[in-house]
Order: C-alpha cells, then sequence, then structure tokens
C-alpha cells in the first residue's frame, strides 16, 4: 500500500483551516474530495501542520495511503486538477515508507508572519499580512525575541483551546526583520503549541510600539498565564513556509 | 482652489479598471464617490495611468480639485476611510500647483510584470501573477527584450482599441530577471501604448519558451501589424508601479 507525501500551497483566506470541520470548507476536505475524485479511494491526508482559518501555507506537508500506485507526477498533477479553482496547489509528491508520518516524522517547522508597517491600510496584502498603522521598532523586537527562544513553559502564548499534553516545547529561533516597510517574524521549532507564533508576534508588536519593555515580555513568559498575552496577531498574517524531516 | 495630488495603491482584481465605466466599480469611480462623501464635493480624479481590469498599481498618481483646503494628511485618511472595505489604498496627498497633471506632466512610468514559471498552478499567487507552467529561458527574454528598447513604432504591440494619436513611442528600458520561480518583466518609458506591456511579455514569453528568436521578436515589431503579435499576457500580472514627474 503506497504512502504519498505531498508538499501543498495554499490561501488560507476562503478556508476554515487545515483540518475537517462541520461548518465550512477545509484545505483537508477539499484534498480528500480530490484524491477520491481522481483515485475512487477514500482516504485523509494527514497534515504536518494544523493551520487555523486564515492562515497561509507555502509548504504544508501531508500524507495519505492509496491502495493502488501511481506515479508521483500523476499523482501531483491530478490532484491539482480536481483542486480548481479553489487557491490550493500541490507543488511536490513523492511515494514515501510506511513509517513516514507528516506530523510526527517531523524534526522542524518554519512560520513566518508578516506585518506590513504603514500609516495606510493594506489593498494588495490585505489577506496576506497584518497591517499596523503605527511606527514599530523591528530592532526592539529582535532582540525582545530573544527571551522567548529556548526550553520554557508557554503556557502564556498558547491558545486556551490547546490540546497539547505539555505546555513545554522548544523554541529554536525566533527572528524579526525590517524591509522596507515590512517587517517579518520568522519562527522555527521541531512543534509549536495552538496560536503560539500568533501570540508571541502579538505581543512583540507591542515591544515594537514601545508599550511593552524585553523585562515585560520576560515577566509575560514567566507568569505562564494565557492572561498575561498581548492581543493575538490575525490568522492572515501567518504562513507555514516548511516542513522538515 | 487647491489641487490635491494622490499616490494610490489597490488590487485591481474586483475593479473595470482604473476609469469610470458603466458595466461596473472603477478604481476612479470608486475615488470620486470617496471625494464626495468625505468633502461633498464633485470631482472626478485624473490617472496618470488608465489601467485595464484586473492590473494592480502600487503607485497610480492622480490629482483632482476642490473649492475647499484641506490638510494633506485629512485628505488621506479620509479618503481611506471612506474606501473601506474596497482594496483601494492612498498612500499620500500632496497639494501641487494648479498647473500640475497626473497624466500630461508624468515623465517616467514604471511597470513590473510578474510571471510565475513552475509546474503547479497558482494559490497564494493566483490573482497576483501569470502561472506560466513550462520553464521559461529569462536571460534568453532578457536579451531579446532590448531589441525593443528604444524609439519605434510599436504597432505590433499595441492593443486595435488603442486611442493614441500616434503608434511610436520611445521605450526606456525593458528587463527580465529570475527570481527564484519568479520571473520579473520591468518596463519604463515617459507612456505606453494601450496594452503595450502586456504585448511585449506576451512576446516575451514565447521566446523563454523557445518558440520565438530574438529575430522573430524583432521581425515582429518591424511588421507594424497587430497580428504579429504574441499571446496578449494576462493582466493580473501586471503592476503600475511608479509615475515620476
Amino acid at each position: 500500500m503506497p504512502r504519498y507525501r505531498l508538499t501543498i500551497e495554499y490561501d488560507g483566506t476562503p478556508f476554515v483551516g487545515w483540518q475537517m470541520q462541520e461548518n465550512g470548507a477545509s484545505v483537508q476536505g477539499r484534498l480528500a474530495e480530490a484524491i477520491k475524485a481522481f483515485s475512487g479511494e477514500d482516504a485523509i491526508p494527514r497534515g504536518a501542520g494544523r493551520t487555523d482559518a486564515g492562515v497561509h501555507a507555502l509548504g504544508q506537508v501531508a500524507h495519505f495511503d492509496l491502495g493502488k500506485e501511481w506515479s508521483n507526477d500523476t499523482v501531483r498533477d491530478a490532484l491539482n486538477s480536481q483542486l480548481r479553482p479553489d487557491p490550493i496547489s500541490v507543488l511536490a509528491c513523492e511515494t514515501v515508507s510506511a513509517d513516514f508520518d507528516a506530523r510526527f516524522s517531523a524534526v522542524a517547522r518554519h512560520y513566518l508572519y508578516r506585518i506590513v508597517d504603514r500609516r495606510s491600510p493594506l489593498a494588495l496584502e490585505r489577506s496576506r499580512a497584518w497591517g499596523v498603522f503605527r511606527p514599530l521598532d523591528a530592532k526592539a523586537m529582535d532582540e525582545a525575541a530573544q527571551v522567548l527562544v529556548g526550553h520554557h513553559d508557554f503556557t502564556t502564548f498558547r491558545s486556551s483551546e490547546c490540546q497539547a499534553e505539555s505546555p513545554e516545547k522548544t523554541l529554536d529561533s525566533l527572528a524579526a526583520s525590517r524591509h522596507g516597510e515590512i517587517i517579518r517574524v520568522e519562527a522555527s521549532a521541531r512543534s509549536f503549541l495552538h496560536n503560539q507564533v500568533r501570540s508571541m508576534v502579538g505581543s512583540l508588536k507591542l515591544v515594537g510600539e514601545g508599550k511593552w519593555t524585553v523585562n515585560d515580555l520576560k515577566a509575560a513568559l514567566d507568569a505562564k498565564n494565557r492572561a498575561h498575552c498581548g492581543p493575538v496577531a490575525p490568522a492572515h498574517g501567518l504562513y507555514l513556509v516548511k516542513v522538515e524531516y
């Protein structure tokens, strides 16, 4: 029974998120429909990251099994054909061994959060970035971010709906950098808690505005209390960039 | 009577184009409505470039006159407030002298055309770039593009609906460059004919695919015949980047 691994790009705007839900179209659900339509088989792809509604992916990874063997190019092209006109694109398909699991085999996940920092509202970037209308100090954000790097109890930066058993995670890197009016916040870890990146970015924005010092961010982390988190950054600025195995 | 100059960004996707038309919402029409709503005055902004339906702008320029004097920041913020939720953003407002004309005072217009060159369909870039599914030789495109630079009769690369009196224009620069899977084609001139950039990009794509040689492109230009143009590139890859005065 061959196992297929997909690398997937999507615009999260029209979806309820990665995961199948009863209240609307999901990326996972649309992929399952496309798999069924081309192969006749029922298979639910399992993703590396359960992105929320509005969150985008440049390189989500998912796996699924089929009874029949197909060439990788056939699977990719057939899925893309079936996925039209939804903004989901299968970038690559590979055949992998039966012990590969998109979620549990991952050794690193890389997220990008994009802020457009300018006075005027966003037009072209409206559903692609967070428009912040006050000047942010990206250097201060980057310095403060280093407080969060390492092994910590991230309860403060975790959604109350997070289902992970432990709030402890190791954040490998967190960096903020300015590129003209765009601020990129890049986060890497083996795995993240639910809403962790958006929670961290929301708090870093307070640092960028000068409302929080580095010490305030440290105190929020040390509080291990969700109530100490800054307002969570909106979904549409977040991208799952890459998953490593 | 003060004259105001706006710098405007927009996502061209939902509009019939810059110019007011009877068949749908235009950027110019939405701006006129926003001007009326905040100032009570009737004023039709005149734009530097009449972008077609689906064409985007990072820096369109337009001017209009009002009886009343307002601060530049007030005009910018009031227009942005009235323009919601349309994807049009006034980046800047300046008060200019009465002899400034967004269209006729322009000395250079800069356009960008974005191609995403890859096998898989576009998801995040769907209405932001032209997806070309065969490998293109960007270097060959750039070399061929130099044939078009300079003063020429551009009849071949001009829409049959173009209203310009003369088909002769001076193309200051035309360059194609690859950045990963993205090919950027940048074009600069004092002014362009209708559909000129998209017509040139459509023909350069044939060069990139190896279907046309540099000599084929030269022969198309020399033919001064619209029938010799390659298929016109789609609107949604084109951006009016900047207008100089």
